[in-house]
C-alpha cells in the first residue's frame, strides 16, 4: 500500500530475471514508496529462466511470460492486468517492448540507454501511445535531492550565466576482461547488444544527462576521443569528449570502466558568473554551493534549505541520516506513479523523458562519429 | 511480494500516524524488501488520528484500531491476523504494547530505547511469548552494511585485543527549544514520555549499542556529566560519558543535541593492538581500517572485501553506488523476516534483542545515577 | 635577513643535537622569516655530540658548548652574545636552563610542557627575569591561522555563549613498545625525564592549551582515566578526561598514543549557544563554521574572511596553497621576534606564555591525580 | 646556516620587488633549509621601487641595482659576489636575464613558464652557461613528497603501462575582471608581458608539467579548447585539453582561473593496468593508491612507505604534522643547493629543468594553435 493510501500500480517487468542487477534495482525502487506491485514478468528471453524467475518472484503461473509481445497483449485484455511496465533488458531489447506496452496502452519505464540506435530511438518517438499511456527513462540520478536542488538553484538564476562543466564517471570494474564470467559486462561490451557505444553508452549519457539536466544547457557540438583499452575489446572503455553549449558555455565530459580505484565516481561541477556547485554521487547527501567571494557553504539534504521545495526534491528523511542510490531510482517511480495517477503535475518537467532517451542516443553517435573523424567537433542529431 | 518469492508477512503498526517520523521509517523499511504488507494499525492513541491515519495508509476499516490491546486480541482472533507488529510509539508507550502482543503469539518490532523505565524493561524481559514470539529491537544503525563487517572483523581478531573506544552522536536541533512547536521534540524532552534520559535515551543508546555490538566488550562501570544546556529543559540534551569495559578496555562516548553543525553525526572509533577502524554515519560506505604500520585502508561496503559474508552483510548494491539509513534500516526488518519463517539462522544474533534493549535501559540509568553522583564510577544493572 | 629588512636575532639553542626532532623543528622555525641567525648552542648533555653537532650545524668553535649555565654567561658577556635562547631539551631539562637565561637577560622559547614538575613550573614564574627578557613557550598549533581565525570568532560573540568542547590528539606511534630503539620514545615514557605525564604531558596538554587557547574558557575541574596499555609502559599512552569550565561548558579530552591509524590528529571542536567550529589538523587550512539552521560553512586560511585580521593570523601565501606546521611554528617564532624588537603589539596576548605553561602543568597534576582517585573531580592548582 | 653546516649560498634576486607575490615565495623557500642568503637584488624595474624593495630586505647599499645586466656583470666580478639568482620578474622578462646570468656563470633559478615566448625558450635553450652555471626551473609542484612517491610508483611499475591521466588546476580569482586594481591580476592577462598564453601559461603549464614529471609519458599531440569568459580579457581564463601520448595513452588538462569556489584546487589522477593513484594539492600530504580489486590506500608523507627514498622525498618531518606548498618549494631549493655544491647526485633527475621549461612553452604554443584550429590535433614543438 502506498504511503498515502492509494492502490499500488500493477506493475510488469520485462527482463529482470535471475542474476540481472539492474531488474532487482527496480523492483526495490518500485516497492520503497509502496507505489507499485508486481504482478506479471517477461523476465527473460529464455523461457526455464524466464519460468523459474517468475516463480521466485512470487508471479502467478498465468502472468509469468516467455515473450514480451504476448506479456503485452494479455495483460491489456486484462481486467485487473498491469498498467505500467518496467522494461530492464539490455540495450538492443528496449525498442521493441517499449513500443509494444506503449502501443498497448501501457505506461512504461525503461532503463537508458533508450535503444541500441538512433534509428530505434527515432521510430519510439513516433510511437502512439493508447490511451495516452506515459514513458519514464530511468536516469536515475536525477532523483537525488541535491541534484534536483541544483538544478533549482541553475534556474533561479543563483550560479548566473554558466561559463564550465566538468562532468565525470569513472568506474574500474572492465579494467580487466571480465567479459568471459560476468553476465553484466558481457552484453555491454558486446555491440551487438549494447549499440555503438561501451561506456559512453552505459555511463557516459547518464553524465551527460546529469549535466543536460542541471545546467538546461543545450549542447551545439562534441569533440571526443574514445578508447578501448583492454585487448580484445570492440567498445570503447574509456571516453573523453569536450562539450560546447549554445551561449557560450563550455564542458568535458569524463567515463571511465578502466579507471582502477573508482567504484562509481559519478560528479558534477557547473561554474557560473556568479556561483559554482560541486556534486559527488559517492557522498550524495551534501554539495557544495560557493557564491563568488563568500566560503564554500555544504548544502545537505534535507538541511538548511527553503523547504518549500522539499517535495520536488524528494526528501525522505532528515538531514543527516544519509539516502542513496536506490532512493534516488525510487523518486522516480513514485513521481512517476503520481502523474499515471493524474496527480503529479508538480513532478512533470522534472522526470527523464522519451526525447531525453532521443538525445542521449544522438550524444552517443555524434560522439562515436567524431571520436571516428580524428575529434572533429561534431553537433547533435 | 519479497525479491524471493515468499508471501508477505502480515504487518501491524501500533503508533506512526499523521506527523510521525519513525513510523514512516519502519513502513519504508518493511517495504523495502518486500517482506511485510501492512494490514493492520492502531495508529495514535487519538481515536480520530488512529481512523484517518488508517484510511490514509489504506488500511481496511475493520482492522483501524484505537486500542493496542484491541487490536493484539482481535488479530490473534483472526485467521488473517497480523503476524508482526511494529511499536512505534514514544518510548513510555512501548512496554504495554509490546508485553501484550507478545502474549498474544505475535512477533514484536519495537522502537528503541526499550521502554522508558528500568522496571519495565526488567518486566518485559520476564513476558512469556505465546507461540515462541520473536522480539526485533530496532537499533538499526546495526544493519549498516560496514558495521557488520567491523563486528566481523574484531571477532576475527584482525584489530587484536581491544584498548580504547570512542563512539559519539552529535545532532544540533535542540540547540533551540523547539518543544512548543515540534512532536518529535516535545515528547522527547518531556520525563514522562521520554524516561529519565533525554538525548541518552534518544542517541545516546544508539551510540552505546553501537559500540557494544561491533566490540563485543562487556562494560564494567560509566562515569557520567549530562547536561540540559537549553534554559527550562528538564533531560539533558549533552552527554559525556567515560566507559570502562571488562578486560581493560576504556572508552568515551558524547551525545549532544545541541553541537551546533552537526546533523547526525553517529561516528565509531575502535582501536586495538594491532589495528583501528574508523567508520561514519554520514558517509556510511566506507570505513577506514588501519593495521598498524601500514597505510590506511578504505573499505567500501560491498567493495574488494571477503565476499563470502555479503549476506550477513546485507549488501544489495555494488560498491560506489551508495545505500544508507533506509537500507540499514531494511535489512533488520528482512532479516527478522527471515528468521520468523525459519530460514534465517545466518542472522541469529546479528539483530538487536530485548536483553540488548535492557542493557541499554541499565546504560541509561547507571549513567544518570552516576551524573547526579558527580561522575562516580557505577556499574550498570 | 628578515623580510623586514631587520637585522635577525641571534639566537643559541640548549638541545637539539643530531637526531634530534624538535630541535630541528625549532631551527627550521627560527628561519623561515629571516628573523632569526642561529649563533651559539649547547646542543647536547654530552660533550662529543655536543660538540659534533655544533660543528654540524656551522656554529663557530668558541660558541659550542657543553654546558648551558656556560653558555648563557658566556654569551651574556659578550658583545655580540646571543639575544634569545631556544630550549628544545626533554621536559627535566627545561626549568634550569630557562632560568639561567632569563636571569642572564637572555629571550627565552621553551618547548612545551614547561617543565617536568609542578614545582618547577611555579618556581621559574617566580624568577626574575634580567632586562625584561621576554619568554615564549612553543605551544606551535596556536600559530594556525585558522586557530587565531577560531579564537576571535569566539572573542567577537559569534559563537555565542559555550556549551561543549571536544578536543582530541591522538597517534599510534606508542601502539607498540619502541623504547628501546627510539630515542624519542624513550625519554617521552621515562618518569624521570618526562615527570608525571606520558601522553598527557607530551600531546595532552597540546590538546588542552588549544582548547583554552580558542575558547578562553577557565577550567574548574577534570575527571581523568588514564591509562598505559603497552605492557610495561610506566607512563599513561591514553588519556580520557571530562573538563567542567567556569560558566557552565563542559568538555571531553582524548589524547592517546595508541590509537591505530592516527598519525597527529589534533582536532578541536567548540559548540556555543549560536555557532559551531570544528578544526583539525590533518587538514589546518580549513575550518568548518555553522551559525545554527544555516549551511555549514567552510572557511579557509587566507580566504573570504575579514582580512582585517590577516597579520595576526599569519597568513603568509594566498587561499588554496597549503600552509602546514612549520609555518605554524614559524609564526611564534616571528611574532616574538617582533615583540623582542619592541614591534609587536599587537601580537601581545596571541602568544602562549610562562603563565600557559604552569597552567598546562597543572592540568597535567590534576589529571593524574583524578585518575590515581578513581576519576574524581580535580580543580587545577 | 644550512642544517647540515655547509655556508649558505649567496643569492640575488631579479624581480620580486614590494608587493610581489611569487619573490616572496622564493625569499621563504630559499632560507628555509638555511641554503641560501639574499645578499643582492635588482627587484624591480623601476629605480625608486629597487631601491626601496632593497632596503626593506636589508641588502647592502652597493648590491641594489636598479639593472639587471649591471647586477650580473658587477656581482659576477666581486669576490663575494652571488653564486645564484632567482629570477621572479613577470614572463616576457626572464629571457634576457636567464641569459645574462649563465653567461656570467652565475647559477639560474627561474620562474615558469620560461619565457613570454618559445622562440626565446629555444633560444635560452642556446645559451653556454659560464663555468657549468646550472638551471632550474621552478615547476615547485614536483617538490611536494607525494608526487615524488607518485612518480616513483610509476616508475616501478606498481600501476602498469598507463592508460588514463586526468590533471587539473581550477581558480576562481579572475572570474570578475581585477585587472584594474590588481597587479598579479594585469601582467598575466597582458599578453605583452604574459605571451600567448593566460591560464594555460600561469597554471596550465604547471598542471602539464605535474602530469609529465610523474607519469613520463611523452605528449603526442594536444586537441584544446581555450576560452576568455571574463568581457575584454585578452588571453584565455579557461583552458580545456585533451591529450594524446605515446604508446596510446589519454588524458585531459583543465585549467581555469574562472571556477567559483576552487582556490588552488590542483588535482592529478594517473591511471594504469594494475593500479591508480590520486593526489590533490589541496591536502597535499595524503595520496590514495589503489590496486586492481584491492581496497584504496591512503599514502600520507612520510607515513608507512619504504623510507629508503625518504631524503629524495623531501620530507621534514613526521606523517600528520601537515608540511605544505612552502616547503615542497624549498625542497626544490635546497636539493639545488645540494646541486650546486657538487652534492646532489641523488636529485639530478628530480629538478625541473630548462628542457623542461622549453616543452612547457611548446605545450602553451601548440594548445593556443590547436584552439584556434577548432582543437585540431597539434603535436608539440
Amino acid at each position: 500500500m502506498a504511503e498515502n493510501g492509494k492502490r499500488p500500480i500493477r506493475l510488469g517487468m520485462v527482463g529482470g530475471g535471475t542474476g540481472a542487477f539492474i531488474g532487482y534495482v527496480h523492483r526495490i525502487a518500485s516497492r520503497l514508496d509502496g507505489d507499485y506491485q508486481l504482478v506479471a514478468g517477461a523476465l527473460s528471453s529464455r523461457a526455464e529462466i524466464a519460468r523459474e524467475s517468475g516463480k521466485n518472484l512470487g508471479l502467478a503461473e498465468d502472468r509469468i511470460y516467455t515473450d514480451f509481445a504476448e506479456m503485452a497483449r494479455a495483460e491489456a485484455a486484462r481486467e485487473d492486468g498491469i498498467e505500467a511496465v518496467a522494461i530492464v533488458t539490455p540495450n538492443h531489447m528496449h525498442f521493441a517492448p517499449a513500443k509494444a506496452f506503449l502501443e498497448a496502452g501501457i505506461h512504461v519505464i525503461c532503463d537508458k540507454p533508450l535503444t541500441s540506435s538512433i534509428e530505434d530511438a527515432r521510430a519510439l518517438q513516433k510511437v502512439q501511445p493508447k490511451n495516452g499511456a506515459k514513458f519514464l527513462l530511468t536516469h536515475n540520478y536525477t532523483g537525488y535531492p541535491l541534484i534536483r536542488q541544483a538544478r533549482a538553484l541553475v534556474e533561479s538564476g543563483a550560479l548566473g550565466k554558466l561559463r564550465v562543466v566538468q562532468v565525470e564517471y569513472p568506474q574500474d570494474w572492465l579494467a580487466v576482461a571480465p567479459e568471459e564470467d560476468n553476465k553484466q559486462a558481457a552484453w555491454r561490451t558486446d555491440p551487438s547488444k549494447s549499440g555503438a557505444g561501451g561506456a559512453i553508452g552505459d555511463i557516459g549519457t547518464h553524465a551527460y544527462n546529469l549535466a543536460r539536466y542541471v545546467t538546461g544547457l543545450k549542447t551545439s557540438a562534441v569533440s571526443a576521443d574514445l578508447d578501448a583499452f583492454v585487448p580484445g575489446r570492440q567498445l570503447d572503455d574509456n571516453v573523453h569528449i569536450m562539450l560546447r553549449f549554445e551561449g557560450g558555455a563550455k564542458g568535458m565530459l569524463w567515463a571511465s570502466q578502466v579507471a582502477v580505484g573508482c567504484e562509481n565516481g559519478l560528479q558534477l561541477r557547473v561554474y557560473g558568473e556568479k556561483a559554482g556547485i560541486e556534486w559527488r554521487q559517492d557522498n550524495p547527501n551534501s554539495m557544495w554551493f560557493t557564491e563568488f567571494g563568500k566560503p564554500k557553504q555544504l548544502l545537505t539534504r534535507g538541511g538548511a534549505i527553503d523547504g518549500s521545495a522539499a517535495g520536488a526534491m524528494g526528501v525522505r528523511i532528515p538531514a543527516g541520516h544519509p539516502e542513496g542510490y536506490l532512493e534516488a531510482f525510487a523518486t522516480l517511480y513514485s513521481q512517476f506513479a503520481a502523474i499515471i495517477r493524474g496527480e503529479g503535475a508538480e513532478f512533470e518537467g522534472l522526470l527523464p523523458t522519451l526525447d531525453d532517451g532521443v538525445e542521449g542516443m544522438e550524444f552517443i553517435m555524434a560522439a562515436v562519429k567524431s571520436s571516428k573523424d580524428d575529434s572533429r567537433w561534431t553537433p547533435l542529431g
